[in-house]
Formats: C-alpha cells, sequence, structure tokens
C-alpha cells in the first residue's frame, strides 16, 4: 500500500533472504538503507492504524513514452528530478508531520551541506502553519537515530557559518529514536516527547 | 518549486501562448487541466504564505538506467505506477489536508468507480488520524467546482449499490470553490467554511 521507491521490492527480497540465513536482526539491518527502515516503520505504523505517514515518490521528468498495443505505457527516456520539498509527511496525533531522513558515516558531527536551501524554506513554511518539521538523523558508527526538530537546527546554523552539527550538540538538541524490529525505527515515542517539550 | 508532474512546462507555455492571444482567463483555463489549475493555485497559495499544500510526484517504477560520463543519469527503461495515497497533501491552519481531484463531463452525476479502494482507506485512515480529507470535484460542462468532504461521500456510498452521486447531491453536500485567475481554484475559503460546519 505504500509508495515504494524504485528497487524497494528486490531489497524486500534480499532482506528475506538475508532473515533466513541469518535471524539476528541486526545483521539484517545493517544490510537495509534507512530509507528502507523508515519504509518499513511507516507501513508498521500504517496497519497498526497509528499515523499516515508515506514516502512521496521520487520526482522522475518524463521526456518520451512508448504506447506499445496491450501492455503497459513504457517510459523510454526521463531524468531523476531533485525533490522541491522533503521526502516524508502525513498525518499523526491531529498533527501535520513533515520530515526529512539523513544518514552519516561521520562519527563526531553531522554535515548538513546536504540539506538545501529549498528544502529549509519548506520546513519553515510547514512549522509556521502548524506542522511538526523534523529530520531523522542516523550515525551508522553508532547505530544511533535522531529526531531533530528543523526549528533548532535552523536556529542553531543561523548562528554560525559552519555547515555541521557535532554529534553532541544533537545528542543535546533531539529525541533518540529507539531501534528494533517491529518497527525498526521507532520514532512516534520520540514525536510525542517533542510534543511534550513544546506544550510546556 | 514545486513538484510539477510531467508535461507541466509544455502545458505552462501554451497556457502562455493563449494569454497572449486570447486575454480572456475563461479561453486561457479552458485549455488547462484540473491538475495545471491545482498547481498554479498551489503555487500562489505558497506564495502568499497562506498554505502549503503540494501535489505528490507521479510514481514511477525505474527498471534500466544509464549513468553517461559528464551528464545525468538517464532513465531508459521505467512504468506508470498507480498512486498508493492521494494526489495532494499539506498543511493549512494547523490541519492536515489531503486530497484527490476529479473532473467530469457529465452534466448530472459524478462517477466514483474511478476511485480506487486504496485510496477510500487512505482518506479514511487520514480522517482518523484528525486530517481533513475530500475531493475536488469539477464539471467541466458547468465550469463549477466543489469541495467534497470525503466522509460525506463515503457514508453516502454506504448506503447504495450505485457508484455514482448525482449533482444535485454535489450540490447539497459540497462547497463551492470560486473560479478565478489568482488563484484559479480558490479552495481555502471552502475549506474555512468546511471547518465552521465541524465546529458547529
Amino acid at each position: 500500500m505504500l509508495n515504494y521507491p524504485a528497487g524497494h521490492t528486490s531489497s524486500r527480497m534480499r532482506q528475506k533472504e538475508i532473515y533466513k540465513k541469518k535471524p539476528k536482526q541486526s545483521y539484517a539491518s545493517r544490510g537495509m538503507s534507512l530509507e528502507d527502515k523508515l519504509n518499513q516503520s511507516n507501513d508498521y505504523y500504517l496497519q497498526k492504524g497509528m499515523a499516515v505517514i508515506h514516502k512521496k515518490p521520487t520526482p522522475v521528468q518524463v521526456v518520451k513514452v512508448n504506447y506499445p498495443k496491450r501492455s503497459a505505457a513504457k517510459i523510454t527516456e526521463a531524468y531523476f528530478r531533485n525533490a522541491s520539498t522533503t521526502d516524508y509527511n502525513g498525518v499523526y496525533k491531529n498533527h501535520y508531520i513533515d520530515f526529512e531522513a539523513k544518514e552519516t558515516n561521520n562519527k563526531t558531527s553531522f554535515p548538513l551541506a546536504n540539506l538545501p536551501e529549498h528544502q529549509r524554506v519548506h520546513m519553515r513554511q510547514c512549522i509556521k502553519h502548524g506542522g511538526l518539521a523534523f529530520l531523522i538523523v542516523s550515525f551508522k558508527a553508532y547505530q544511533e537515530i535522531y529526531l531533530l526538530p528543523f526549528n533548532r537546527v535552523d536556529d542553531y546554523l543561523g548562528t554560525t557559518d559552519k555547515q555541521s552539527i557535532t554529534y553532541e550538540w544533537i545528542k543535546q538538541n533531539s529525541y533518540p529514536c529507539n531501534v528494533g524490529l517491529f518497527p525498526m525505527i521507532d520514532y512516534l515515542p520520540a514525536i510525542d516527547a517533542y510534543l511534550k517539550d513544546l506544550d510546556n
């Protein structure tokens, strides 16, 4: 039921194969991308009736299409385009949810140069209209995942020329997400904690 | 800044050409699809800081990609897929907004057979979590556009075997949207009227 990105099916198949060979979650999840894990988590939340959050399809500029008789239209020339918004949005406990997921191999800081200005503008606008906007940041080296409210990053980056934030700063300013099997990235409790802080 | 669907640029260029020849809005807008008009309206709302609502990219299953040297990756085989959710979502006045746009040439009724079950399930889920879900229905023959709350259609369809609703029923159960130039389909006041009714 979800809009899986291209290649998802094969990665899910890969995942299943890995499960057969190695039942331990830590090995299986290591082979999956952050996106796959978030898709699985969103799928889980949807099935359990906990939230409706989807990844948006990757934008593609279609140039040429063939329409063969008695079979599906075939795109023969197309190009990937940059997303103009963030990757994920949806609704949870009456709140509009909007986020972007980023992963790093770096152990001491998180580079934000790859968070383009138009995505920052988009998240500022979402917040202005009452939505919750955040980053899901993954430190691969530690297998740690944090929910980082966008306005905090935005305020911080406004005070410095640096385009990276330290691991320590992130730990102090974000909400850790439990990593497991079902769901693989349990970020709804992190949203709850964030909402509680917003109320105080 | 918006995720325009494939072909948008050319239709916008077409639109400009039409404007040059025929300055009257009614002619120009007649040549545009409902989707183009909604994209223009969402763009207008975004620029004016009134709402953040985007059309999701059309989902495409990518099969083959070429990576030529010194130029962009070229997709050489891909297929259109059915969207698993609705086409539009975003945030307005703290509310999660979710809708699907449908157009008909029919003068007396609106066929809903082309509203697939998975989209209905999706809209039910959005409502359950506190979002606003509706259809934007366009009667081309009358150049009339209505915001039809999804739960009303859903309740109605639950009581009948018919998969179409009459024009009269729609007029009684929905909120008319002003049609103009900026924006072409002014549906935010229709959301306001719906919200007011929900509060009462």
